[in-house]
C-alpha cells in the first residue's frame, strides 16, 4: 500500500477528460466531419460553472485514442478507478456526464453502482483502469 | 501543477494491469470459452522474473470492462499517460507486452513513439488517458 495516493481531503474531486480529436461524420460539412468534443468540453465547463460544482474539473485532451466512438470522455480522480465512456452526444448528454463525474467524486473508489449510471454512461462504457497502488 | 505526482526517483517503474475476466471463445471447451488473461498474467510475471526486471509489476485485475477484445492489458506509471491495449494473445505477445512496459517505464510521459511499438501493441490500441495534474 506504499504507493496508494493519499486521497484524504480531496476525495470529493473528479476530473472529466474530454477528447477533442474524435471526428464525427457530418455529410453537411465540406470536410465530411466535425469535432464534437470541443463543444462538449465547453458545454461541460459551462454547466459545472452554472451549478457551482467546484469539485469538478474539465480538461480537453488532444486524443484519448479511441477514435471510433465520439464523443469520448474519461472520469478520473486521485486514488480511484478511471472510466472511459464513448458514444456521447455533445448536446444530449451533458447532464449525464456531470452527474456521473459527481458520483465518481463522491464515491469511495471511483466505481459508480450500475443502477445509478445514466443510460448513456452504461451503453457507452469502453474500459476502466484501477488506480496505481490499489 | 499542484496535483502533479512527483515522479522523481520512480520514473523508471511501470505496472501492467491484466484483465483476467475477458472470455475467449473456445469451441473445444464445454463452457464455450476460457479466460486467457489468467495465463497471460502468469506468463508476464514469469518473463519479468526471468529477465530480472524489478521495475515492472504485473497486477491481475478482475475486469477492465473492455470485454470484447481479449486479452486486454493497461500500461500505467505514476504521473504518466495510461494506455489500454486489447486483442493480445497470451502465448504470442508476452515479449511485446514486456518490451512496451519497459518503454513506458523509461519514457518521460508514458507515450511510446509509434515506430517503437510492436505491431500487436499498435493494432490492439484501445484508448489512452493522461495523468491527473498533467
Amino acid at each position: 500500500m506504499t504507493t496508494q495516493p493519499d486521497t484524504r481531503g480531496r476525495a470529493a474531486a473528479a476530473t472529466i477528460f474530454v477528447c477533442t480529436t474524435c471526428r464525427r461524420k457530418r455529410a453537411d460539412r465540406p470536410e465530411g466531419y466535425d469535432l464534437p468534443g470541443v463543444g462538449l468540453a465547453a458545454a461541460l465547463a459551462e454547466e459545472i460553472l452554472r451549478q457551482g460544482l467546484a469539485e469538478l474539473t474539465v480538461i480537453p485532451v488532444a486524443c484519448l485514442a479511441v477514435c471510433r466512438r465520439p464523443c469520448t470522455v474519461a472520469f478520473a480522480a486521485p486514488g480511484k478507478w478511471t472510466h472511459l465512456v464513448g458514444d456521447l452526444d455533445a448536446d444530449a448528454h451533458v447532464a449525464d456526464i456531470v452527474a456521473t463525474a459527481l458520483a465518481v467524486a463522491r464515491s469511495e473508489d471511483g466505481i459508480v453502482p450500475w443502477v445509478e449510471r445514466p443510460q448513456s454512461i452504461k451503453s457507452g462504457g469502453l474500459a476502466r483502469v484501477p488506480p496505481l497502488g490499489s
